[in-house]
This record gives structure tokens, C-alpha cells and sequence, in this order.
């Protein structure tokens, strides 16, 4: 299964939100191009912007409405990435080099708040209130969720871990599946719906994300294995481990010899049944958010949908 | 004449928005906020936000709505002297330690973050489209001026500079009392009055801003003299000196050893008439503020207004 069969009904449109980022890089000063290109045009897979158009179809499908919108989704995520990668002084993103350490922390710093601009500019332009409103709110939940991230090493609290992600990472996936329901004019129960998948599928991807950064193969994430762990950020994985028996000897580890205990710690969880927990986790989430679109019409989006958390809950990079 | 006399029209409510920013420091995790205090409460005269006020007492003044506003526009303000602290690698900032000296670069950029998006939060309160698609579109504005600022270094363009400028801070001053207009439901033709004030007054803050780089002690101004020549960032002190006879000499010294360069080039300056003619400018822009305004009606408000512009042409610090 491949996203872009999933995206089949919205395919000729997502190119349309390409284009519109496109612009962005176009309309900035001259020589922060290449930069935002290369943070821009970074290989992602366009989720959150295909999610905002998807669940426009529910109802008076406006793609001239859509577009800034599902752009501005996008451009927030990135915005948020560009940042991280700052904040936590990684090499790399999507297997490439990241921009801080192409351009420097400086340029780093200044072209995420220039994303954030564009994004925020963006989910103006539609012209709506709620979903201008929603947007301010969310972009408040995910810099609570990169602060809680931030301030919280060494939390070995489940519900902490769950609050955290639920900020930064789903709240972005429910606004832009919300987004589309509002933009299209949709029932009020059907915006909650739309709402509450995308909610739902946000926790699951990003736990996903951060089983993959134990289980996967530098060359596959494009990222160090065992990041988390190494800045001191306990994910699902590692909380999970530390509830067994084995984890005192973990702790031991992590708080030890910092490298090389995380790096023993990391070989642990990845051979443990933790690993499978998680992955029971994450289609649980799943389920959640096919259910909260149980009631919407049986068409070829709805599939979509349901494909896309099938396949967010296999991925593997 | 101090600032305090001349928002004696707003005061009272002017501690309201101070509350308000102390909410926000309540409300943040509470990890940071000993950082976001620090950030916030810094001793800055909040001239954009009692702008908002002012400009709100123009017609139906309505301190609910009015408020937030005001607040979000320190907020954004306060998030922007945050990065541009750490993207210039400052240490002080009026006269104490700035975050990214006390807390680390990584802290700086997630807690700037947070602010703007707070200020975007509280924009959106009012509830009115205008006002927070002028915000949205301000934020744009402030960080393309960012980035001008950073990617023209060396710049002896005087247009350059004055679009830079404008960009950066005139375009918040502009929005700060236009979105008092617009809140106030004044008629359009006071909202466009009080946007023009705005911005003439904010090109006119920049100006003394970057006068003040090269004439104050470090002591009142609280950040080392002549930063910006020492970063490459030529503004209008230094760009009508390169103009003048003298101004080969200068440019040779600034090319050859920079620290030396810049400290003789600064004292050239300094001892030229280019910092009178720079108030000359200064004094253009402010009245140019006072013109706009003039046909506002004759209040104590409006007295406050043309009083705070003669404030601006010669504040020390």
C-alpha cells in the first residue's frame, strides 16, 4: 500500500497545494530560496495537507478555500520540524542534511518563524473565523507540546507521554482533518467526526514514529536510531520498558555511562515485547479513528480514510 | 516628559494588559516560567500595546476586546527581540542577560516560539476577522523584515534599509493602532489615520534605535554599542556616512580588521553630523505621524499621540 493510491481522490489536487508551496519559497527574499526549498521540498509525504482535503469532500467540496488551508498545515508542520531539529541540533531530516547544520542555527531559527508566517497568513486567507481561530489555538498546543517535550526528561509518566503528543503532533492532525469539515460547510456532528480521527491517528502516527526511532535502520528514518533516548526523552517504548522488571537495570544504564547506556538500553527495548505493545497501541488508536468516521457515507474518501490508518499503523519510515 | 504622562489617557487599562501578560506567563508550563517572566516583564515601556489602546479611544472604546489585542502585540514584539537575541548571539537586552545567554539557544527558540504563538492565540480572541487576518499578515511582515535584515549585510542601499525597517518594526507599530481603529468600529477613514500614525512613528523608533546604537553608553541602553556595524547590518547612521567623502576610508577600515574597524568607524560617526541628520529624518517621520492624525478630533487622546511622537524623536533610551 502506497500513500499515493491512498491519496488517489485527492491526488490531482494535492499537486495544487504543491504548487501553492511552491510560491512560498518563490515569494521570499532571494536568498532564503534554497533554504525553504530545501525544508519545503523535503520528501514528506503530505499527509496532514491530504487529510485537510479529504475531509473537504464530505460535503460543498471548495478547493479554493482547501488549498491555502491544507498549504497551511503543511508549512506548520514544517515550521516545527525546522525548529526541532534546532532545539535538539540534529544532522538530519528525511535522510538529509537538516538545516541548521547546512545554514546554521541562525538562518534555522529565523526561517521557521518565517514558515509560521506563512502559515499563519495562509489560514487567513480562507477568510473564516473558526478556522483562523483554530488555527492560533493549535499553533499554541503544538509549542506547549515542544515545550512539555522540552522540559520533561526522564518521564517515566505514561499519561505525561500521551498529553505531550497529543499537543504536538495530533492536535495538528485533528485541525486538519477539522479544517476541511469546516471549510466545506459540513454538519457540525460530521466536523467533530472528521475532528476526532484526526486526532486519534496523530497519537497513532506518532507513536509509530517513535517505535521506528528504536526499530528502524538509520538509512530508512534519516535519522540517528535512539534519538529520543539520547536527548533524554522518554517515548512509549522506553516507558513501557521501565514498568518491567528489567527496567530497573535500564535505569541504571541510562543514568550510568550516558552513550553507551543508551545505546545498550535502545538494544534492550528493540528486542523486548515492548516493541509489540506499542504496535498493539497504535492499532488501537487506529480502530479509534475509524470509529469516530463510522457514520460517514461509504464512499471512496471514506476508504481513503480508513486506508490511511491502515497504513500509518504498517509504516516503516 | 515620560511615557507615564503621556498615556495618562490609558493607564489604568494599560495594567490590565500587564495582567494579561501575567496570565500568560501562569498559564505556560510551569518550568518556564521563571524564563517566560523574564522575558516578559522587562522593563519595556509597552508603547505598542498602550498604541492599541490609544488608537481604541477614538470611537466605541472596548477594553474586552481591546485588551487582548494589545497584549498579543507586546507578545509578538517580545518573541521577536527573543530570536533575534539568539540569532544575533546578544548577551543583554535592555541591561539584563538575554534568555538565550541564561538559558541556552534551544530554550530561546521554543519560548519565542511559544510567544508568538500566544500573541496569534490572543489576536484571535476578539473574534474578529479583520483583525486577525492583520495579524497574520503583520507576522508575515515582521519576519520577511527578519530576514531582509539578516541576508543583506554590508547593505549600503538606503531603500534597502527603509523597506527593512519598515518591515520589521513599523509594520506592528502600524497594526498596533490600526487594530485599536478597527476594534473601536471607527469609521475607515480614522482606521487608515491611525495605521498611517503608526507607521511613520515606528520608522521614526528605528531610526533613534539605530541612532542610539552609536550614541548611548551601554549602560542605558543595556546591549554593547555599534552592534548592529559589528554584525554587518548597516543602518542609516552608517549608510549616509559611506555616502560622504569620508566614507571610502571607512568602508577600507571596516573591511580590513573588523573588530578595530568597527570600533574607529563607530567613533567617526559618532563625531559627524550624520547623527544629526539622522534626527532631521526622525523628526520628518514624526511629523509626518502628527499630520496623519490631524484630523482626528482635538482629545486629550489624541494630545497623547502627538506627545508621544515628540517623545519618540528624543528618548535617550
Amino acid at each position: 500500500m502506497t500513500v499515493a493510491s491512498i491519496f488517489e481522490p485527492i491526488q490531482a489536487d494535492l499537486y495544487r497545494v504543491e504548487e501553492r508551496l511552491e510560491q512560498v519559497v518563490e515569494a521570499a527574499p532571494v536568498q532564503m530560496r534554497e533554504q525553504l526549498s530545501h525544508g519545503l521540498m523535503n520528501g514528506g509525504k503530505r499527509i496532514r495537507p491530504a487529510l485537510t482535503l479529504l475531509a473537504g469532500k464530505f460535503h460543498d467540496y471548495n478547493l479554493e478555500l482547501l488549498i491555502p488551508m491544507a498549504a497551511s498545515m503543511e508549512l506548520l508542520h514544517v515550521a516545527t520540524l525546522i525548529h526541532d531539529d534546532t532545539v535538539d541540533r540534529a544532522d538530519l531530516r528525511h535522510g538529509k542534511m537538516s538545516i541548521n547544520r547546512v545554514w546554521g542555527d541562525s538562518s534555522a531559527v529565523l526561517l521557521g518563524d518565517y514558515l509560521f508566517a506563512n502559515s499563519a497568513y495562509l489560514a487567513a486567507e480562507p477568510k473564516n473565523l473558526r478556522v483562523v481561530t483554530l488555527f492560533a489555538q493549535t499553533l499554541m498546543t503544538v509549542c506547549t507540546g515542544e515545550l512539555e517535550e522540552s522540559v520533561g526528561p526522564f518521564n517515566e509518566d505514561r499519561d505525561y507521554y500521551f498529553q505531550m503528543i497529543r499537543n504536538k503532533t495530533a492536535s495538528l492532525f485533528a485541525t486538519a482533518a477539522e479544517s476541511g469539515g469546516v471549510l466545506s460547510q459540513a454538519p457540525e456532528e460530521v466536523i467533530q467526526s472528521l475532528s476526532s480521527y484526526g486526532c486519534s491517528l496523530g497519537t497513532a502516527f506518532q507513536i509509530v514514529d517513535d517505535v521506528l526511532d528504536f526499530t528502524s535502520e538509520e538509512d530508512v528514518m534519516g535519522k540517528p536510531v535512539a534519538s529520543d533516548l539520547a536527548r533524554g526523552v522518554y517515548t512509549l517504548p522506553v516507558i513501557l520498558f521501565l514498568q518491567r522488571p528489567e527496567g530497573q537495570e535500564a535505569r541504571e544504564l541510562l543514568r550510568g555511562d550516558r552513550e553507551g547506556g543508551v545505546k545498550a538500553v535502545a538494544g534492550m527495548i528493540r528486542q523486548s515485547s515492548v516493541i509489540a505493545e506499542c504496535y498493539e497501541v497504535v492499532r488501537e488508536y487506529c480502530a479509534r479513528a475509524c470509529s469516530a468516521i463510522e457514520s460517514l457515507p461509504d464512499t471512496p474518501v471514506h476508504d481513503s480514510l480508513i486506508r490511511l490508518a491502515d497504513y500509518i499503523a504498517e509504516r516503516k519510515g
